[in-house]
C-alpha cells in the first residue's frame, strides 16, 4: 500500500536518504524541513500546526531533525542544555504530541535520537541528553498513542558520510547514511512500536 | 572520611531517607529543598548559586527531586514536557553544571531518575522523557566532569512507602526507600561512575 509519508528534515543527510528510501519503496513523500520544501520550524508549536493545515493528514510522520551544541563538558552552560533539549528532544516530541491528530489509524512516528544516549564522546553531553530523553519518549508514548499508531527512534553512530564529525567520535563505528534510511523503512512499513533502532 | 554532602530535595521520601542513611554512615550531611533547610529552587539558576554561597565548598552532591505531570498521554500538553524535562531534568542538571566548582576533588554528584525511563505505564511518558534524559546525562557527564569528580543516577521502580502512586504502576516491583537510600550511599561512597542504579 502506498504510503503519505512527511519527512521533516529532508534536507539533512538521513532525512534525505530517508525520503528516497520511502519513494522507492514505493510511498508518496512530502519533504519539510526549516530551510526548504514545506516549512516547518519544531520548536514553534504554531509552525507544526500550520504545517498539518497545509499537506493534510498523512500515514506516517519521519523526523531527522534536531540542533544540539557540541562542546566539552566544562564548556556547555546551562542554555547549551535547554536549547539542545529544546530543539532536538522537546521538537520531535511536540511533532508527535501535535501531528497524532493528523496521522491516520495504524500510521506512525519515527524519530531521530542516536548513540549517544547511552555511549558518551568528549563533546557530547547536550546530545546525550537530548537523545536519552528521545528514546525514553519512544518507550512511553508507544503505550500512550491511540488508534493503534506507532512510534519508534532511529539511533545512529556517527554517519559515515557525515566526516566532519568523525574525528569526534574515535573510533566508533559509522553508520553508512544508507543503513539509518533502511532502519527508518523499517519502522514506517514494519509492525514494531517502542523500539530505539540502533544502527 | 566524614564528607561534606549536600542532599536536594531532604524533605521527599527518598531524600529524607538518604539524608538519614548517610548520618548513619558518619558523614555531615546539609539538607536543602524548595521549602525547608537550606532553601534551593533548582529551576532558578541563581538560586543554585547563592546556596554554594551560603553553605561553601562540599564533597558530595545528593538530588533527590524533580517535580513531573502523570497524565495520559493523549492528556499532555506540551507545557508538561517542557515543564517536567525543565524541573526533573534540567534542574538536576543545573545543579551538576553551577555546582562543580564547589564540589571537592574527588566528590560525587548523585541523581535521582527512575524507571520510567525503559519501562512505561499509562500515565508516566513526560516522566520518562525526563529521567531518560537524566540516566543519559549522568554517562556522559562522567566522563567530562572535573577532578575525578563522579556523577551516578539511582532510579528507582515505585517506592514501596508511596502508596499514592502504587495503582499507576500495576504489578512493578516496588522499592522500600531504604534500598533507594542505599543506592545513594553506594553511589556517594563507592568509586563507581557514570553509573545507573536500578533498585
Amino acid at each position: 500500500m502506498t504510503k503519505r509519508i512527511l519527512v521533516v528534515g529532508a534536507r539533512g543527510l538521513i532525512g534525505s536518504e530517508a525520503a528516497s528510501a520511502l519513494e522507492a519503496a514505493g510511498h508518496e513523500v512530502i519533504r519539510a524541513s526549516r530551510s526548504s520544501g514545506e516549512h516547518v520550524d519544531l520548536t514553534a508549536p504554531a509552525s507544526i500546526e500550520a504545517l498539518f493545515e497545509r499537506i493534510g493528514d498523512v500515514d506516517a510522520v519521519v523526523s531527522t531533525t534536531g540542533v544540539v551544541a557540541f562542546k566539552p563538558f566544562t564548556e556547555l552552560t546551562l542554555d547549551d542544555f535547554r536549547d539542545g533539549v529544546g530543539d532536538k528532544a522537546l521538537g520531535q516530541i511536540a511533532l508527535v504530541t501535535l501531528g497524532a491528530a493528523h496521522v491516520r489509524d495504524g500510521g506512525s512516528f519515527t524519530l531521530t535520537s542516536g548513540v549517544l544516549s547511552a555511549e558518551p564522546i568528549e563533546t557530547g553531553t547536550a546530545a546525550s541528553v537530548a537523545n536519552g530523553a528521545l528514546d525514553s519518549f519512544a518507550i512511553a508514548a508507544a503505550v500512550g498513542l491511540p488508534r493503534g499508531i506507532r512510534i519508534n527512534t532511529v539511533s545512529p553512530s556517527v554517519i559515515a558520510e557525515a566526516t566532519g564529525y568523525h574525528s569526534s567520535f574515535p573510533g566508533f563505528p559509522q553508520t553508512p547514511v544508507a543503513e539509518a534510511a533502511r532502519a527508518v523503512v523499517r519502522s514506517v512499513d514494519g509492525v514494531e512500536t517502542g523500539q530505539i533502532f540502533s544502527v
